[in-house]
């Protein structure tokens, strides 16, 4: 079995939990521990990605290319890895963040829309830097639409693209296909992300590598969107357990845990029905609220809606279609009472 | 796919997380809602079944066969099932339990202890309820062992045989070894029930089912000893997702974990670096506390002490051997300093 690469993604997409609340303390001593436990990739970067600090988005407390600096800072071994999803970052940005310190890049785009990273990650080969895509929303295309962006971002001199289940819905199965027929048609390192909607993110991630992903994240306490990431304290001792090599310290993550679970942590990331409904029906949590709201307003089940636009592949934008879904729903109760 | 039974255990193995302090009236409003959700089996005694009750185990706050009768006034169609562990609950217990109205009881023993369990499953048959035998422990013994224990309860006239992840500490792999080879030896149903220790309840879960368990086991909100069991709500969703039939209503058990977050889960019950450790050293939770104990006394690191315990396959009453095992750690540190 080939060593297997974590990047710990508590100080990116846990940045959604604390509210985009990160202090420059709190990641210099994480990604301090984190170095020291041996964790080769660390990603501090908004919860959206670098420029992700926005009115729409949320604000962060402290510029993302002020963090990336102190977490560089004591990095030792480990590589600042920074995503950029692009749109909302720009290629001005990356080198901004290069600058502060920040080696890797992982270009994220919608699962159909690969295309928009060629320049990203163009840009961050010609800085020197390790670029990785990462294909959101992976669930709702076909492992073959899959296959066919992830060749795209291959083209583009991406060194590793990752399958990325952004809404935590992907069954093992839908995992199993993903990555074996990506390992079958690129020559470039193949990524795991996980959101443990369905408490599936562990076992989805052990999934993975035996399908031959050799580039799996995890965060601390789980801190991360929805019902949270791959929790890594958790899938370092069952790694240990099964004999695969990560290179990380058991009992200094535990350590970190217990720190991050006391001082950070704002509530516990256990499944609540919201983020698992998410999980059921493939769709963002940003789309929660909108849910909810639609469903007072007609009168109808807001699970109901959210099924239906899991069903419609929405995607982040599209939350003006909740309204339609809704009086849709509406209309058929009403035809079959 | 044969249907498949879930027995919810969040009024017996989730006792144990309000330390045995359910109402009958939380009884009777939960009972009363899983059973018009379409839950078949519904498990209420004390968190070490019955006659648990008791200055070593904790007293509860009402006589189980109190609780056992407010839920059989109110379970429509699912049955009430008890847990017996022998040594604690008696044949006495039994005969009163079925008075109460319980149809169902599951003899849990030991994984090598399976022979204490002949009089209860025989009585339990006498008394016309389904027994079920309900091996503890079961990643300690080799799967030959499993069956060898399994195939002694199948003797005995048990309906049924579960293997049980008492401390959540196996991977898929360990479930895997064990259902197949009790499905290809026992002509009875086979069960499986799961901790969530290392994050793979409900994926080792979807194990068993592929390897021919029928009966599986979950709990509401993951109310449960430990990180608690399989979250019955998020089961429910995968197996929905997957096609597989159980009966449950989904919205309904969502609504109900809904009421269960909102008015009995004391803390949510995620996965704390103090359960982790449990699931990966393979001990009960009770040992938690002792080994932390110990640790101080000697001067070693308490991680340590339950790693070595998991390895020499400890069982509940062996806190004695808990000190001897870190004064020998002690020793070794100071031969290899």
């Amino acid at each position: 079995m080939s060593q297997i690469y974590l990047t710990e993604v508590a100080l990116r997409d846990g940045s959604h939990v604390v509210a985009h609340q990160f202090s420059s303390e709190q990641v210099r001593y994480v990604t301090k521990q984190l170095s020291e436990a041996g964790v080769p990739y660390i990603e501090v970067t908004h919860g959206d990605g670098l420029g992700g600090s926005s009115l729409q988005y949320g604000f962060s407390k402290e510029h993302d290319i002020a963090l990336i600096r102190a977490a560089a800072e004591v990095a030792g071994d480990s590589k600042i890895t920074v995503l950029l999803i692009p749109g909302i970052g720009t290629i001005h940005h990356l080198k901004e963040a290069y600058e502060a310190g920040a080696r890797v890049v992982r270009v994220a785009t919608h699962v159909t829309e690969a295309d928009v990273s060629k320049q990203h990650i163009e840009t961050a080969k010609a800085l020197g830097m390790e670029a990785f895509g990462f294909l959101m929303m992976s669930h709702s295309a076909s492992p073959e639409k899959v296959l066919e962006q992830a060749l795209l971002m291959e083209s583009y001199g991406a060194d590793a693209v990752y399958v990325t289940d952004s809404a935590g819905a992907m069954l093992p199965s839908d995992v199993q296909n993903r990555i074996r027929l990506l390992r079958a048609h690129l020559n470039i390192e193949i990524g795991f992300h996980a959101h443990n909607n369905l408490s599936l993110a562990v076992a989805n991630t052990l999934v993975a590598i035996q399908e031959g992903a050799t580039r799996i994240d995890g965060s601390i306490c789980c801190l991360g969107a929805g019902a949270g990431n791959t929790q890594t304290e958790v899938l370092v001792a069952v790694l240990n357990r099964m004999g695969i090599e990560t290179g990380i310290d058991l009992y200094q993550i535990l350590d970190l845990a217990d720190y991050v679970r006391a001082n950070i942590l704002p509530h516990p990331q256990d499944i609540t029905t919201g983020s698992l409904v998410m999980g059921y029906a493939g769709v963002y949590s940003s789309f929660l609220r909108h849910a909810h709201i639609a469903a007072e307003k007609v009168g109808v089940d807001a699970r109901d809606i959210l099924v239906e636009l899991g069903k419609l592949n929405v995607v982040g934008g599209q939350e003006d279609t909740i309204i339609e879904v809704a009086q849709k729903i509406a209309q058929q109760k009403v035809g079959s009472a």
